[in-house]
């Protein structure tokens, strides 16, 4: 094969913690057009309130798309700078020309076009992951409306506890599955802008800094803040709080599939073509992608604290370090829950409800209460 | 000194992580209070609905005394039991004694109560936090407007940048504040009962379980879930997000107050009699407060993990360990963000701001960038 | 009860993760003490070196006894400082008293007396846990010598593989808890005094520094250094390593123990007089000691994650901040991973076999591979 | 631009936390041949017992060469198996053919493969990251060598503490590098190889097992463990010892760069064409490369803390989540780590020392110490 297959490369674990449409939706690619999504809706907005011409907002626009930049030479760019927005601002000004270049970026800082894109990428993601878990709590209903009445052993702390119905696990799969995409979307839904300019103060956008604001949040589908939050990371906190809570239900749920479908138990199978092989052992169905659906979720904790510890160590008025160490953190977080929601639904899509087996562990668990 | 003078040992760093009234809000005392709260807000409920008598309920209300406990009986109950529910409804139905007894926590289960106790207790940890972050915000407001007009060099990358104001600086501390309180206290406000019973499908409650939901709720100024969440940790995931964010406020300002704090920069400093002296250094005034206050925050990421970590690994009806692993993560969560909350509040009532040290700060930048 | 009995309140959950002789040798008496030990240390070897009189050395030792320490006074010096070692000086220098007074502290820092105390509270703790990891491994070998042979079905990815035996369990489990007890060990051997002085440089220690170095260190029973690492903290990262590789021993062991408690496996259990009960269902025996020993390890990532955090990120000669954060994070892990070990002894102290259990399941699994 | 360039995405952030050497030594591709070394080394092992002919060994070794892969074809086994070593058998068999295909992957199973490729990847990535290490500890010994006379005020929880010089800090930046680096041989030197068979015991591979797990780790530069270490994860933690040890080195080196270099201080810079712009500040010189370094070193705790749970987790004979959870982790860990002493490296070759300012400063800390 060719050497250029191999430079495709995501990583060898890309199928685990980088899959589905939140792969792309959180790519390079991805994030460059977010920043320039920032440069147009800035450009617009300062139409707007008269501050530069409108035909110059237009071309702006027009320069405003991912694949005329020149990659090799933004790479280059983002080895000295350390940040995507230097060169792409320079690309930008290339591409639009003239006097117009003069008026992009204008008040702006990297910052500003950092921290809104990567608010749009998260809106982004957010709704892919969100779809997901309402396709994985539907899916789960649908079992529901299957098998529900089915009575099976409870079972706390590990021991045969009381009887239950299938339904009263379902229902609380669906319920924190449910209640996952509902958080996403609201944090999504608050999710700020950032328009501070080189200080944070957001001095550089002149008397109508409000106005300009209230534009580019309104153009990009976010939220108007109640000031720049440049070195104060609330929004980086509250999307470390959702996801969290997304890789909760994921994770809750999936860890109990393996459980019911562990063959001690036996109630629940993952059945499909070809998936759940094994190296050495023929026989063998193993619950694939449960077990890849859990292993996703458990990477969110982890990418949680690196967030949380970097959004909370901001100096001055852009922070030396913490600031960098969020991007990849908080990508990966996006990742991570897209890439469990995913194999959750995966999960689901291929399991296989055993009745019997229901009925013969609840036997034995009331054989042995009865004698014990 | 006496023994007993060093059991009372809360740790030896009980000064930065466990102190003020949320250490009193969380302490061993104040759990098996919020249990007993549990009890008694379950037995009026029930008796409210007719299972009970009232005067069984009056009677188990009046029991639900923490003072009351044998507490060296209950010790012995947890080593045995691994959680202080079982021994303290032993004592209770003792407590209560007759007939009576044998309606002390019908139809619950361990987890139903140290579900409930532990969302009361956060709701009284979110009080006191959110109260702690609105005297700092204030306290912020103060010295704002005090000094908010002084210009000052603003700072980003470490690197001297371009004027801003104090205002700026203190306007975005305010703020982040101000939301996290807020944030905590919205959180508390949804913070639901679990009702779950045995195997967490409520049905040892009987017909009128929905009632008796809301009745604990009610009176315990909780709210009422779509259903159980024995193994689905929404709750508990909401709480590392709210808290996630406290800790991020606190760490963020704490981390700026140090910084203009440096000898370097001079720009504040925390004055205060007797505080901040150094076992080698006479000279020295370190800002002790904000150092504790930073400290305390910057255990809050890796306590999220563990706690989230723990919330999304629940098996069946009731965990194996994850759930057992959440109370001391969950404790020490309120504990450090409250602690957090109180140094910062210390720190900024000992703060001093140095106005020609910002002029002559910004003297030398201006010299800079102009020379450049 | 009395109040002052609520003060001797180790938090709520001291029996799941502050338990065991390793609480006791991390409480505030046992750091003071680890302090005072420091400063005798250092004493003596500066006596030894001609630096100071041997009486005066003789008079430091004497004073050095946390029992004679006013512990209100010290705490109000904390609430000061920030850090016990301040007012710990100012004490000790009393009780000395006279011209000797001058010599204690001589040359030294808090940083010194700090760091120097935890290395030495970590070994002692290292000890504790190490002895009950041992205990373990030596509990899991005698659990081999009975049921060694007895051939069992292996589980992998949860479903039932190709048969094993017991003792290949077993083995696996001894040699993890051996050798997580000899890396303890070894990282205690290794760990170093901190002799730099103010600024950890070692210069106000004089032109005999090194030797006062050595003396401490055999004194303690701790190593030389390759100089001060006052701000460059690979002790913490090599405790850090070695407490991760305990809990994952633990945790592991205990995980597979529930697993195989499991009432639909069944083939251990925990059998012990009074424990294991539950709150609402009389006939279940809980693993309750697994249980706790799990919850226990499940502490250690967080903790580590927050001690690595702290511990790579000090700034100029003593860090703002995150050497405090290195300290309760410090001492909850060593607490955490004694208590898990400690439970994990009562854990095997309970285990039963069931041999027929095995050969009933491995009966099953044949027939379902023969079938399959 | 070509749709494919953006295929060759390894993620928006890959030149903070996946950059340099490390990050060719981690990927999909070097992953898969160090799993097909495994083969070639059991083949090879296999043989000189006399288990397999000899020429089957070499015709194997033959095929084991990753760029003969069909890797679409192995990227649709992947999602079906959900690891990789599944279909590279089948594709290994494939290509070796005839009956010397049923000689391939004997007595193993997918988790030795993994296992044994993963520590060899590890050994490279130590190697590579070490040789980093050393680089950066010779660059501060030759700035040392320039500038270690000249006093500088030695800085204290940010304040101005005592005279110091700059050889007392580059010596702890140096001794911290190098050790770091000796740290990472060494635990490389120990990683051992996993040939357990399907349930762990060893049984698979016959009476000559011992010998084929010596041969096999021969083969590889890896070592002999005691036994089989399947759901005991060990190695793993020793890993996540020696790499946040690594990142600690970084991670206080470069935090104290930064400080040094921070516009009010000043007494260092980095000075490189081109690098350190802002996109809206032409003056600014910002430390880009201190600031990557930084930002890299921060993703290892938390990292280190998904890899630690995960480990401590394991189940049964082989782990149902878990195990798959440790796999991004530890890659991630490899290339932060990698990453962060390259930018190390970076920024020491930018390193311009000011003995001006560092005099000037410490002028004015002398007079303040004087005054106060």
């Amino acid at each position: 094969m060719s050497p250029s297959s191999w430079r495709s490369d995501r990583g060898p674990f890309a199928y685990l913690v980088a899959r589905g449409d939140v792969a792309e939706a959180s790519s390079e690619r991805a994030w460059l057009q977010a920043m320039l999504d920032v440069e147009a809706a800035l450009a617009a907005s300062q139409a707007e309130v008269g501050e530069i011409p409108a035909e110059t907002a237009t071309a702006i626009a027009d320069a405003c798309d991912a694949e005329r930049l020149d990659v090799e030479l933004l790479h280059r760019s983002i080895e000295l700078g350390g940040i995507a927005v230097i060169g792409l601002v320079e690309q930008l000004r290339a591409l639009v020309g003239g006097d117009a270049a003069g008026h992009v970026h204008r008040g702006a800082t990297s910052q500003d076009v950092m921290d809104t894109a990567a608010m749009t990428v998260v809106a982004r993601c957010a709704a892919l992951t969100a779809a997901a878990l309402d396709d994985a709590a539907s899916m789960v209903a649908a079992l529901s409306a299957q098998h529900g009445d089915t009575a099976m052993i409870g079972r706390t702390l590990g021991q045969w506890a009381l009887p239950t119905t299938f339904s009263a696990v379902t229902g609380r799969w669906r319920r924190a599955l449910a209640g996952a995409a509902t958080a996403l979307r609201q944090t999504a839904s608050r999710l700020p802008v950032q328009v501070g300019g080189p200080v944070g103060d957001g001095a550089s956008y002149g008397p109508r800094a409000d106005e300009v604001t209230k534009g580019v949040a309104e153009r990009l589908g976010l939220a108007v803040p109640d000031g720049p939050w440049s070195t104060e990371r609330a929004p980086v906190a509250a999307i470390a709080g959702a996801w969290g809570r997304a890789a909760t239900a994921v994770g809750d749920v999936s860890t109990q599939l393996l459980a019911l479908m562990s063959s001690d138990v036996g109630e629940l199978a993952e059945r499909a073509e070809g998936a759940g092989g094994s190296s050495s052992m023929a026989h063998k169905h193993n619950p694939v992608a449960a077990i890849a659906a859990r292993a996703a979720a458990l990477q969110a904790p982890g990418l949680i604290a690196t967030l949380l510890h970097s959004a909370a160590s901001h100096d001055f008025e852009r922070a030396s370090g913490p600031w960098h160490a969020e991007w990849p953190a908080l990508n990966r977080l996006l990742r991570a829950c897209g890439s469990a929601a995913d194999w959750l639904v995966t999960s689901l899509g291929r399991v296989v409800v055993d009745p019997e087996r229901m009925a013969a562990n609840l036997a034995r668990a009331n054989a042995e209460r009865g004698g014990g």
